[in-house]
């Protein structure tokens, strides 16, 4: 979707290429890291992705002419004019690239992508790799966060088009989450971009568009098996006058107008027949004579409710349970969510489950339904209940297994919590805090010099987490016997590959007593070049086969290290080796001063 | 950037656009309101911004034949394939949109957008008008807050481009920056895309790739008026040694790689010398001894510069001041940010000096430096002072006004703790904290029917700050006899306009004891017609004339309302016709129940 083109990046990156052309650095050797510090969203793992996009950036770069005069434009009258000329021809054909495989489960320190070559082009090159590798490692993370929290039989759904930052960003959104174990979006360019299934129902405005049956052009639909026409809205009227006493709703409770756009849609759509529920679903109380009548009529029948689980669905049509613990008016007279307004959540219920009846008559399934408010643990629940007592009472099993998909403001914690409230919920919709990362909206990796023509490079700083480490390096993954990784292992590049069954000395990069030996039953090289000599190395992965190595990736990442609440720090370490590397060039660049 | 495209929405207005067609309802008349509920940032305040990229993609609004292509694998094959020829010829001929002007101060409940037309057209541009105006406006106004707490003599930069949320997300972040008051930005693609000033100059990776004095190649400047070839090193080596003590550094402490790459660097850009100055500013301590040696000089400097700010000026060259008031090691030994650290950004200094007064041999004025890192409020004030002195010194006034950048994860709260620490910086390089507006990264815009064929519609919600204000309306500023904004007013389209120097009855739209009379001086209609029989109806401003408005916009409203702290909520009130509207509707549209 976004053109590749080379001015997309910082303008330093072309006043440092300037400066080292202008200097005659501009063929030296050069080695940069990519990495990040700190795994987001308090977790202890991150989910690599954004590599197939910055091979393709490479493949297409390119300074054409218009870039060339208007960065003619923004530098100085004082720039040598043979530096324009020199960029018009550069190309990174020189550079080197080697990464993770995306997908990977990945952690601190541990670069990315390496990125060797020519010093002016693996400059040029930073912010563009940085934007390309940051948003999309976050999104994936954050996907894989939400399917591990979720559970594997969970339908997960991206619709954050509409909050994400940008319409770019609405894309990569919908691409990552896939990988990071969405099943599909809202979004139709990613889907057509990406080949992701898309999906889709209606929104309130669908429900309130209609008024009543009248506004019903078309009332009539086709069996699916014999063909013959039939009156959609008289067999829905027939089955909501049967099961209103099922549903627990007066069929004079329920909205007409909800149930013409309910017929409509099926109309349209009768082998995808999703409605959401929940257009009609609030109850304004006009008197405080008639609050209290209200608080006293929920006591009891929480009362009731609480004596016996079932007593509601015998309890027949007006006494519909209310199940809320506290009844509780705000401060403008309205009752809260989750109280009297449940009730009205089953005019939307009960108009699908006769709209869905209808269809089944005429040989359609409903797929089920959306709940977009209100205490969705409950809602859940009753609608579960409803459904399985349908289908008993019509011996219509499949009635019982209608999904049940809810979209209100779904964060991490939600999850969680409806998790604990036994939830019956299918699948989950969400938008903002899944494309927005709401917890934690930027990665922060960083893209930073390591060796310069053979000689190492250490950023140092006062706080030793930004302190980097030097020279050009291998990394590995150390696996134990039961499968689970143990370690990942920096190495100098010029030292021996980990043997499997040898035992390898493992140190804390700054931390000279947390050192240990293991003995790895699987070692793994995590890097691999993709990108040599101009081009394309190694076939890169499908969509769906990074999405597969996600979900494989995390299964070998022990559970404690992945759960929620004070997940367990994954160990990664330096070789003996590179820790007196590290710490001799430390020593070597300490400045000069009184204490030393 | 974004190419627009039909597909660029959410699947469920295409189902719905068929479901409508389908029966019949795709031509009913619909008024849609586009608003948002909340003031981001714990503000009070918004920017309405995306205005032009809504209007540009009305103008490119078109279903291109592979759209369709994909749209039909998409949807189910019972689909009436007519639907498809009906998209291809479908346009937005018909709608008209009616909008706030962009980069105006705007409020909740107000509608920023309001979509008249044919349903099924109004319907599929929801996604596309949330996604262009939710994030622009995000963006505007976070942008709008930090050059309000900078105050409007800072130089604000937007550096997110690395950390933005994809590409386009980087795009976006930085015209929108601008919008709200931004100077410039690194991002160059923006530059060139929207005509804003771009800036940068190097990276960290810059100083580290000189080693040393003998990576210069290139040693020679001519000087700006004679045209005399001369020797900058050795006039940067002659000034590093007398102004060492003016510093505080002795010239063996400083880098002779730092020293090479500011040199090259200033051969590239005489007339615009900035230097990163904190590359070598870390100090490890090796055995316990010394850090309690360390410790008691630290503790011995802290009191000489209590005792006397400015005795540090005149203590020479080792005793750089130490302002910190608690010294501390952390676990790894390593003394903490802003202590020892702060001695050798000194070797920045002392090299930025050394090389700045060289220019100025040369007939050159340097621009200034970049800070990234430690106690930015010390750090600028150390620095001014060595500046002032120098000025002093050598008689060059100008060198006294150097600026001073500084760009270490800052956000609003470092801004405000800054000024509070009477900081002496210019200005400030932003990225992460302004791009993926961390403090609330989502606006939430939603877009509901307010109206069909001429009915309006109520979108009722268990939480009144959900319910919709139904019917089509205009809103009204009114301002007070002292130019400051006093309300902002929602009435139905059919009732007069709110007169100057006459009571206007303003109301809570839900709290019926909470109203007012408000007499105006002046009365702002807010909403003009865009868009209306296909094509823009008034000229659109320029990026510039929409930056110009965001600051006019903000002064009309009270400080009050624009403070950090508990600002003071401004009021959107409905008139006494739309009240009782509402309240009518509201009763006709609560559900029969057991209550009522």
């Amino acid at each position: 979707m976004f053109t590749c083109t080379f001015t997309f990046l910082d303008l330093y990156q072309i006043t440092m290429a300037y400066a080292y052309w202008k200097s005659e650095k501009m063929n030296d050797h050069a080695v940069f890291d990519l990495f990040f510090r700190k795994n987001p969203f308090q977790g202890e793992f991150t989910i690599f992705a954004g590599l197939e996009e910055c091979i393709k950036f490479l493949e297409k770069f390119h300074y054409s002419s218009s870039d060339i005069k208007y960065l003619k434009s923004t530098m100085p009258s004082s720039v040598d004019q043979r530096f324009f000329e020199y960029l018009k021809d550069l190309t990174p054909k020189d550079v080197t690239i080697y990464a993770m495989e995306e997908g990977s489960v990945v952690f601190p320190r541990i670069p990315l992508l390496r990125v060797e070559g020519p010093l002016i082009m693996v400059q040029l090159l930073e912010t563009t790799l940085l934007t390309l590798v940051n948003y999309a490692s976050l999104m994936a993370t954050n996907a894989a966060r939400f399917r591990m929290f979720a559970g594997k039989n969970i339908t997960l759904l991206e619709f954050g088009l509409r909050r994400a930052q940008g319409p770019d960003g609405g894309l990569s959104a919908s691409k990552y989450s896939y990988i990071g174990g969405f099943d599909g979006t809202s979004n139709v360019l990613a889907g057509k971009l990406y080949n992701i299934p898309v999906t889709g129902t209606h929104a309130h405005s669908y429900i309130t568009s209609f008024t009543s049956i009248d506004d019903l052009q078309e009332k009539t639909l086709t069996h699916k098996e014999t063909g013959q026409v039939c009156n959609l809205l008289e067999l829905a009227c027939k089955h909501r006058n049967s099961v209103a006493a099922d549903v627990g709703t007066l069929v004079s409770e329920a909205s007409n107008g909800e149930l013409a756009a309910l017929i409509s849609y099926a109309i349209a759509f009768p082998q995808r027949f999703v409605a959401l529920v929940d257009t009609y679903d609030v109850k304004s109380i006009e008197s405080s004579a008639k609050r209290q009548a209200c608080i006293a009529s929920l006591n009891v029948k929480n009362k009731c409710l609480t004596n016996g689980s079932n007593t509601h669905a015998q309890n027949g049509v007006r006494n519909s349970p209310i199940i809320s613990e506290s009844t509780s008016y705000d401060k403008n007279g309205f009752l809260n969510q989750g109280e009297l307004g449940e009730l009205y959540v089953r005019s939307g219920l009960l108009n699908f489950c006769a709209v869905a009846l209808a269809l089944n008559d005429l040989g359609y399934k409903a797929i089920g339904i959306r709940i977009d408010s209100g205490d969705l643990a409950y809602l859940s629940n009753t609608a579960r209940d409803i459904f399985e007592r349908i289908a008993i009472k019509y011996n219509i099993p499949w009635f019982a297994k209608l999904t049940i998909c809810a979209t209100n403001d779904i964060n991490e914690e939600t999850i969680l919590s409806l998790n604990e409230q036994n939830h019956k919920i299918d699948c989950f919709g969400i938008g903002t805090h899944l494309v927005t990362c709401q917890r934690q909206p930027a990665l922060g990796c960083v893209y930073k010099m390591v060796e310069i023509n053979g000689q190492p490079r250490i950023k140092l700083s006062q706080e030793v987490d930004k302190v980097t480490i030097p020279g050009k390096k291998d990394a590995f993954r150390l696996y134990g016997a039961d499968g689970y990784a143990l370690i990942d292992l920096l190495q100098r590049s010029t030292e021996e590959i980990p043997q499997v069954k040898h035992k390898v000395l493992c140190r804390h990069p700054f931390q000279e007593s947390k050192r240990a030996y293991v003995i790895p039953s699987r070692v793994e090289s995590l890097h691999k070049v993709y990108w040599k000599n101009g081009k394309l190395c190694q076939p890169l992965p499908t969509l769906q086969e990074i999405r597969n190595r996600v979900q494989e990736s995390l299964k070998t990442l022990r559970n404690d290290h992945k759960r929620n609440l004070n997940p367990t720090p994954y160990k990664v370490a330096v070789s003996d080796d590179l820790y007196n590397f590290i710490h001799d060039l430390w020593l070597q660049n300490a400045p000069i001063g009184e204490l030393s």
